[in-house]
């Protein structure tokens, strides 16, 4: 089947139903952003294989909305497909609803799959459109019936982590999030987002690609803990663990009648961002539902000392692992033959060497001249160029070890840059710079550090339509909420032991990209009579290419920063290098 | 009746009526900032005279919430009240909800009077208490019954504008406004926030001090203008030119019958924030209510050409106020007698020699030495200190005239500054210096602008516990929604023509202040690749003292900025000067 019949198999099934509008969107039961290949129904009705979008099909339109990282690869893979671009204004914005309200009349339906659709963006859904006399279909999968050879759930082996790699048992992990259940005066607890529950259980798997979590529910109140998942998955001595922590294993698919049997007027607290509509739509109407985010997200995302040292180790392996890429690139690009796609397998064979390896974190984004310019680009073999000694190169990759979860980017000078190039990658930098040692006081928010790093950006006219930074997991998902660096206003506050990324960029469409990307981690800077100030320090330790640096445009404090960094890498990274490669590193890290 | 008798009183009828905790909110039926002494209920019940504050009594405590401008203010007006004061985290935020959540228990009930309690801020009493089995009690005025001599309505008189000084008549507003008003599918609007209605209608009054407005109400639709004033306010020709513009006047009084009688099934567009629960009550239950922000207020804040260049004339004026009030402190600071509230009537009285002046804007703040770290303080006989040629003196002072409203603070060295004190005078001015000169593309918010204005202070471990910036009106309120410059998240873009001001400090307690504040217009910047970038215009002119600033701490561009500006003052002022008032300002701005 191709995509246009696709399309057309979903509108006539629209048709029979009477549904003048259909939604889908990218997401599965447990809202994750990365799919199991069962739910990439986006993917399946489109072809596009980004990881943000959502599509909206009427009779006479069918669009993908998505944000500005995938305007250029949308706009190619869709096409021939039926489906067209709307750009977003706003990233992860529902502009579509919007949309909807503006074109259908009163009485005209919208159709999605409650599985898919979080609880919020159900309400959101309901709020905006039924004023309006739009009525909403929320059990329609258009989908499975056309999909042939749909995949099934995946069944890769799961398993638990020691108290040395976590720093915490599940025991007191759960005795945290009883506290705060009781706070909130919830007698139950829904959790379907994979991170909290991998998080919670010390559990890992490889369910979903990148992403070390495991398919499953969670549902806990003062007296029990029930983890709905593929028993088969866990060893019998993991399975024994789990039990001792007083937790009991049950099916996967159960977590719905379990959910539809709570106690009438019992309380559940369930994070409307990150549980489907379907599963909310099974609790009786009785039960009194507490929205708020997930206290595990919240604990989560600060790590716990433990986490931050083994975190600290995987970033030395991570800095070996580039320094040898960076190394290896500048000596053999001039031989011909390096292409993106060899430089992602080179970069995953060096990861790979690395004690405690499991995985990538992400698919490796090697961008060469133009390609850098799509923030999200992945290789493909019709796409793949060749490296030559001119230019520049964008290197976003990252790795799953053990002891951490990794994710840098860096962009050098394969030669030959013009001024543009220069000063393009000068400001980066400096956003860079600025963002990643930002001084700030207790209670500062992420949309406070997006703005100072893009400043530096905005004075020379320039700007990027991605955030600055996100959380990233504890050898877990290298997109870790609840704390961003963007522009949205979300009211988290940055707290002292959280991992996020900073990389800001610039991107010339057909020309080059550039971003530079640092992992921080959020430290006390001091305390005064203006209370907590807060700063990052740096995990990410790999050396930023000084050569595209234009210095004037730097400030003195700048320059600083940059030598200091560049000396602090080469200290780091020295004892785990060969003597060349310490002594290519040591050149590449003069002081400007 | 003293204070601790009131607050007796007040528990008595508690007591009766079975109310466990009573609000009493700084606003009035129209949800203002600045209250006509009728509703002075904060005052009347605890003393407090700050504009921003929430008072809560329970049978063991009473407290007063209010933020970090009026901390010390409140310790001392409290004495002896009764009252404590409660430090509010983030301005304006109902902080006492959380607090009142965890005290009482189910069955409690919680009173307020809703003519002083905002739609919003109703329903997030509702939505946060009863899921815990509180009650709200909401027609509950514990004032009235004990406030002898409670003051009258006002009953000053109030007049319309003409389209020389407006830029856009009555007619042409409305026809915008009903224009939205079909967007939203609204069959009425109420609009009952004094700002909106004075700008709707041109209209002008002196209800509240300092405020320009008049108290009223208006009901619109496609076919009808009802506006609900005290009509004796107006002239009969102003009476006439309003029924030319299709208006109807009603008495204020009978706005509650009218939505009581709104035919069932039609739907009114109200501004949750900025109307109170009394009102909305009124309306039959089958009325569909639209809840969004008055569009008047987006209208409002973006001033057209006309606003534009009546208020670059008062700004001008106020600069010569300035200008003279300055040279007349410095010649005569040394020869004594010079209080803070003989500053205040000098400054009025110099703003009342330009044309078109009406009145002050706001109480002149005018702060020597450790008053300077009161944000918000207004000299009394009893706090009211003599300059003396020494340390920093903060003035914070603006003007009514009938071609703008202005807002302006500087402060001065008069004589013999410690190096702390130049050091913060010049970080202040660097973060001032900063938002006042963003460029930022199309799309940025206030906090984000809060933001880049801060770094400077961050950057060097010192904060502010206030906004960065509020709107300010066109001879109207000089707080005007709906952009604010702070932390706070609030989604509202900045718009070309939108006014606003850059103000960052650092208070010292018992030491000193420092303050510097411009209002500037957004204009756009320029437009490429990267999107459209606005940037900002100073208004304000008048000089910025450079006895305090220590060169070294500025960048190069903020050195060239201040000189260039000075320049530009002295260039504006000049030719409304006399030669020894310019010949002094010429001296003072040269350029360091």
């Amino acid at each position: 089947m191709t995509y246009t019949e696709r399309l057309a198999a979903i509108r006539q099934q629209m048709k029979e139903q009477g549904v003048s509008a259909y939604i889908i969107p990218s997401a599965d039961p447990h809202i994750s952003e990365y799919l199991p290949d069962r739910y990439k129904c986006i993917y399946f009705a489109s072809g596009f294989t980004g990881s943000a979008g959502t599509l909206v099909i009427t009779e006479d339109f069918a669009g993908l909305w998505t944000d500005a990282r995938y305007f250029v690869q949308a706009n190619e893979q869709l096409a021939g497909s039926g489906f067209e671009l709307v750009k977003l204004l706003i990233q992860h914005n529902p502009e579509y609803i919007g949309w909807l309200a503006g074109r259908l009349q009163p009485g005209e339906v919208v159709a999605y799959d409650a599985k898919l659709i979080s609880v919020g963006l159900a309400q959101l859904l309901e709020q905006q459109l039924a004023p309006l006399g739009i009525k909403l279909a929320t059990d329609l999968d258009f989908l499975d019936p056309i999909w042939e050879d749909r995949p099934e759930l995946p069944t890769a082996p799961a398993f638990l982590l020691d108290e040395e790699t976590t720093g915490k048992p599940t025991t007191e992990k759960l005795a945290d999030l009883r506290a705060a259940l009781k706070k909130a005066r919830a007698d139950y607890h829904l959790i379907s987002s994979l991170d909290d529950l991998a998080w919670l259980f010390n559990m890992r798997g490889s369910d979903v690609k990148c992403n070390p979590v495991v398919l499953g529910f969670a549902l806990i109140s003062q007296q029990e803990v029930m983890l709905f998942v593929d028993a088969a998955k866990l060893s019998e001595v993991d399975k024994q663990e789990l039990q001792q922590a007083g937790v009991t294993l049950k099916p996967y698919e159960e977590v719905e009648q379990v959910l539809a049997e709570l106690p009438v007027h019992s309380s559940i607290f369930i994070d409307p961002k990150r549980n489907c509509y379907a599963l909310y739509k099974q609790l009786p109407a009785e039960v009194r539902v507490i929205q708020e985010t997930n206290p595990t997200t919240f604990f989560k995302a600060v790590k716990n000392e433990v986490e931050i040292k083994n975190t600290r180790d995987a970033m030395v392996k991570d800095g070996v692992v580039l320094t040898r890429f960076f190394k290896w690139l500048e000596e053999n690009v001039a031989n011909g033959g390096i292409t993106e796609i060899a430089v992602a397998d080179k970069v995953r064979g060096f990861r790979a060497e690395q004690e405690g390896f499991v995985g990538e974190s992400f698919d490796t984004i090697a961008g060469y001249k133009a390609h850098g310019a799509l923030p999200h680009y992945k290789a493909t073999p019709e796409s793949d160029v060749e490296l030559k000694a001119d230019g520049l190169f964008l290197l976003d990759s990252g790795g799953q070890y053990r002891t951490g979860t990794t994710d840098i980017t860096r962009v050098v000078s394969l030669g030959n840059l013009t001024e543009a190039e220069k000063t393009d990658y000068t400001l980066v930098l400096k956003g860079m710079i600025d963002g990643a040692t930002a001084r700030f006081p207790k209670g500062t928010r992420g949309y406070q550090i997006d703005a100072i790093t893009r400043k530096p950006l905005w004075d020379h006219a320039r700007n990027y339509g991605h955030g600055t930074g996100h959380g990233v997991g504890f050898f877990l998902n290298v997109h870790e909420g609840p704390q961003v660096f963007n522009p949205t206003p979300i009211p988290v506050d940055i707290e002292l032991g959280m991992i996020t990324s900073v990389e800001p960029g610039i991107y010339r469409p057909e020309q080059y990209g550039i971003r530079i990307e640092n992992l921080v981690l959020t430290v006390l800077d001091e305390a005064n009579d203006f209370g907590e100030f807060y700063t990052f320090e740096q995990l990410t330790l790999a050396l930023i290419d000084t050569a595209p640096v234009k210095k004037q445009l730097l400030e003195e404090r700048q320059i600083q920063w940059l030598n200091g960094y560049n000396q602090l890498v080469v200290e780091k990274l020295g004892p785990h290098l060969t003597a060349e490669e310490l002594g290519w590193l040591k050149e590449k890290a003069k002081a400007i």
